[in-house]
């Protein structure tokens, strides 16, 4: 069932996951198309991001951000044009980004809207290397990372959509960068076309025997995204005043229990303290909404230099969605996954 | 023995303690006192700090200084005068703050001393609320943990040389602030003299839950100093954005082995990223050396003004500079201890 005219397809959260979710945690749900109200707009999706931090959203752990409640559509950050308007500050058939979640059509007062234009090159970029994952990775790389030039900075998921960006940010900022992937084909990219210096598999024996070869200076910037075995391996080799952004912890998403023993909470109390080390954590549109122009703007310059790439992960048609996220979350994908939803041009049916 | 111009007693490390220090592992000598060569001076030692970090300078566990080798003294910031010198910058009497260690007489080539001056008021609180620990107290709250009105600050011991001016410093900073220390003494002693607006009794028990009555609007700046289960305590209420400094782990510092799982460093990476806090190491005079002046001239005019309150307990005589340390990783101490090496005042006997 493609999109159309008639109903509004929404994907729903239909149990909280133990685990890995599957796909009976989540539930296609057909209705009537909203209306707009005076001063809204209807907009229409036509890409629907797939971001790691779904995974805490099914969840209602205390968290940074209120849980999807059961029965209500899963939250996500969209490309949407918009298909009707009761506000004059939107037309019809403009490109906006926004946070509608997994659904056709939805509508908005125009609060945290961000206009696209009329035909703008590359619209679903803007959930991307133009959006919060490389939002997240150019700012917590710079603004907490601050890395030197001839340091060494490491960066795990390193084709994924945020780690693309850090280590292509640290290597126009003189940096020597060693990636962490899943697969000889992600680490092939992340060399050959994201430009790392190195890359680890971390599906092959000993990561931290190659980790450290392939640091031999040890680690000035660790910029955390996926937590577990990767930190550890990386913990060792920290330098003094090494510093550790933190953005996720994507290895433990699915995780149900905490790890056996021995408590390793007071050792790495004990290497921040003898290292002298900074970790922060940060969600970045909480912590850095006001910088979000001044980052658009220094991106688009890096992107039309052709000094920052960038590949899409394209799932095709919403129903497909629940799939692209629970293979998100094992790494399946190959750079920044995306739903397409809708066709870019609309023709009512 | 008391000091003398005839010999130079010295307490050197005479084995490496497993847990808690013990008077074994420490061995008083007597030698010759050193000869002064051209542009040195003979420093004679009158007051010893006595200081946690120096349980870790007798292990040869890996840490942010080298050990102290077996046979060697000591380690330790002391208040000395000059008792000899063949360097024009100092004359014999003056009061020079030095890093002789635990000994009665040291040469030194001039590099790394303080001035006192010839008849310096309270010269003992140089190795205090005036040296390292209070610099330590000071700079770290205030550049790291970047206390603001109205926010709620905790402390850990916090009647100790360094806990006492993070806790005074924040209250002239309009925070409230909540110490903790180990028995009732100490406790009055925090909220009466030093003015905190609580301190919770780590000895009595559910501390966790005294601390959040104390805090009842969470922790915005827990200033780490000992770790174990007062940081246990602190974790769950801290609060989004909430800043940790981290200078020492007293708690930690006599430990044999690792403490029994679960792992709970997973846990600590999932707060720092929901809460989004930031968790910074620092040591001091590797750190904030440049900023010692400023430091002292701050404090000196708070200390007129009589904003902060400083107590020492005096330990007498070199020869009892083991215990005062063993007695001083158990919380034995009311105030910064320090010991009475040699009188002021010279007289050769």
């Amino acid at each position: 069932m493609p999109q159309s005219a008639s109903t509004n397809r929404r994907i729903v959260l239909a149990a909280r996951p133990h685990g890995e979710p599957t796909d009976a945690d989540f539930r296609l749900e057909t209705g009537d198309i909203p209306q707009p109200g005076q001063g809204e707009v209807l907009l229409r999706t036509v890409y629907l991001s797939l971001d790691p931090y779904m995974r805490g959203r099914m969840s209602d752990a205390p968290s940074y951000a209120d849980p999807v409640q059961i029965g209500e559509p899963m939250v996500g950050g969209t490309v949407t044009r918009v298909h009707a308007s009761n506000n004059p500050q939107f037309q019809v058939g403009e490109w906006v980004l926004a946070q509608t979640g997994w659904q056709d059509f939805a509508v908005s007062d125009g609060a945290g809207l961000l206009r696209l234009g009329a035909n703008p090159e590359n619209p679903s970029w803007s959930l991307g290397v133009l959006g919060m994952p490389g939002f997240t990775g150019y700012m917590g790389l710079l603004d907490i990372g601050q890395p030197k030039a001839g340091e060494t900075v490491v960066v795990a998921a390193a084709s994924g959509a945020v780690g693309a960006v850090v280590g292509q940010i640290a290597k126009i900022h003189g940096c020597r960068v060693v990636g962490i992937a899943g697969g000889p084909d992600k680490c092939r990219y992340v060399v050959e076309e994201l430009g790392f210096d190195e890359c680890v598999d971390h599906r092959q024996p000993d990561l931290p025997g190659r980790l450290a070869k392939a640091a031999p200076q040890g680690i000035d910037v660790y910029f955390e995204n996926v937590g577990g075995a990767v930190f550890d391996a990386v913990l060792p080799l920290l330098n003094p005043r090494a510093r550790i952004p933190v953005c996720g912890l994507i290895s433990a998403y699915n995780a149900t229990s905490q790890a056996e023993g021995p408590d390793r909470l007071g050792l790495l109390m004990r290497t921040i303290l003898t290292k002298r080390l900074r970790m922060q954590g940060f969600i970045i549109f909480n912590e850095y909404a006001h910088r979000y122009g001044e980052f658009r703007e220094a991106m688009q310059d890096l992107i039309k230099q052709g000094r920052i790439k960038y590949r899409e992960d394209v799932v095709d048609g919403l129903e497909n969605a629940p799939r692209g996220l629970i293979g998100l979350l094992k790494g399946e994908n190959a750079g920044k996954r995306i739903v397409r939803v809708g066709p870019d041009e609309w023709s009512a049916t």
